[in-house]
């Protein structure tokens, strides 16, 4: 079992807000972090695939379909968009790191099988600064 | 002459957007960075300050109070903050790196005088992205 | 099961030395790192907290909380101290990395459950430098 | 259980290349990578190491020896070669990472216990480039 | 005054060596770097431009159009090739990071006043490992 | 004209402290910096040369023999050191980084000429941690 890694970035808007809960309560429990303009970071995406490698390739999986089908899938709806706002499967989610890691592998899961043969989702891996990071393994 | 640099970051959201243009005209103009609900980044940004070392001290400037008046004058306006909104210095002018850097060196140049008998400002350098930066030295 | 994680870093003394042996001893098996007047590092730490994401936040763990426990309980203790010298929870052992995390691990495990419902210690990773790290587990 | 881990670097050209294929066969599936003229990178290894702390020097192994051995054994045979062409134990093997994390585990995995008593091989890591890797855990 | 700056990277093979002296000079000059059958490297390429802020846009010279502009006229000249063999700009020249940032300058630098009025060439920085790298300014 | 820099490392401990103040003078002015049992770095040092490339290699400098001219005549003496007790040339100057940059071009700079007819000092850049680095063009 070998695990490939391909890592790609976005940058985006957000804020921690939960809609149930007043605007004192907000920045009581997320600080800055719920400034009602919003922010942004640089994230960093790290998605790993395990399996054997193709004996014709020596690939567990072609690492330029992985990166297209992450771009396409993942990338291209949160690049330059406000995580809150603009991206439809974070629709009455909190924009936190854990739940994006999670709805980001709902999305890549079924469609690493696509791509290979001998490939299986391993880790979706996020960081949304050098010093903060989130990890899923599926379950 | 010795040059003596401190990094500091700040995440924040912003837009390019020219409000004297149309919608269409900004997008064709700025791409996905006039995203009508933002986007953002990790900036890193870094102070030079040049000069000789206080014999006393060896220290062209003290980094603890350069880090001080950084956070204090410019990082605390920044951070988790929208700049097209939030930011009182940036009122009215586009949300560029470039004026940025302009706009951070007329509030921290004068200041270092105050902290520093042998230093003088030297540069402003601001990362938006690990890709793309800017430098300034005020003129 | 999601895993967060934190980054923190600190600046120390230390050397490699065996008490219970001669100078000659520790500089044939530490080398250049039993230096009798000590070398120094920038470490960098990682702790990793593993749990379910809280439903009204969104976090498995508060990382500021997280950010300010690691800061209190360890990062006080070991910035800018001699690791042999000046670290209460170090007296008596050997100022290798190996060490260090386990007694981190044992000062922040009890401690993660006082500021998370839903979450546990799961890995303490340190690097010595960018080309040397160990991690533990708990076991 | 403590991980320890070594990181060492070379520089290499290779191609992906398939001798039971065309050359348009093996420029459609490995694109640029094919390239008959070679190319290269900058890899960066990271060997890691777990086991208990021998209790007389606090390490599960002396990470001078890993890296010696590391270097005698494994980036004296890659550094500044055609990984296709100068390796004898890439013959007649795709020059892909997969392949390279397997070799090297079985150049090192047997050699780790000459140097360490308490310690066992865990894992290689290998980057091509920042953003592409792969692990290998010996099974 | 503002400059810019925008990174961009490629993966090549290449060698030191000098086709007037025999193999065994070459060896005995460029050591291991002259290795008949290439080594290669993830090159990383600074391209920076100088000048004042478009007062319309706020850019000195848009970003995307610089990178389009370096991509086009010199990464895809660059990527996956060998610098010895397949660059016609490098054709009899020694395949030197000295002699590439020369041959980059020249051809960016009268093409940079085709996207931006405002900005002029500065700095060529060619980083060949995070160790080693050049500048050239033009002259 | 052309600069080419070589990037080395070095772990060394100090604290800075002026002997002719008390010690709670030296406490007040550097803080936790004065900590009399030490803290130490992983210092990083580039060291900058300037000139024409030699038209027989290419080169403005071997970048091999800069290398090893580094190691021999500085990095030996600082790293795994004390840069307050250890240092033949730091001996009774205070161990800030402006003054260790003063001292390695002292000692490099005449060094230079000997390995390169066509280069010559142009900067030391030394970084004490990420966040904090000093520069020295020789006057």
């Amino acid at each position: 079992m070998i695990y490939v890694s391909r890592k790609e970035h976005f940058n985006a808007a957000h804020k921690l807000y939960n809609p149930a809960w007043s605007k004192e309560k907000n920045e009581q429990v997320f600080g800055p972090c719920a400034n009602e303009n919003w922010h942004g970071h640089n994230f960093e995406l790290i998605v790993t695939v395990k399996g054997t490698p193709d004996p014709d390739t020596g690939f567990v999986v072609d690492l330029k379909k992985l990166s297209t089908l992450i771009r396409n899938e993942v990338i291209d709806k949160l690049d330059h968009k406000n995580l809150n706002m603009d991206v439809d499967f974070m629709k009455d989610k909190l924009a936190s790191c854990e739940n994006l890691v999670i709805e980001i592998w709902k999305i890549l899961e079924p469609r690493v099988k696509e791509i290979s043969k001998y490939g299986a989702m391993h880790c979706i891996r996020l960081y949304e600064t050098p010093r903060n990071y989130v990890e899923y393994f599926g379950e």
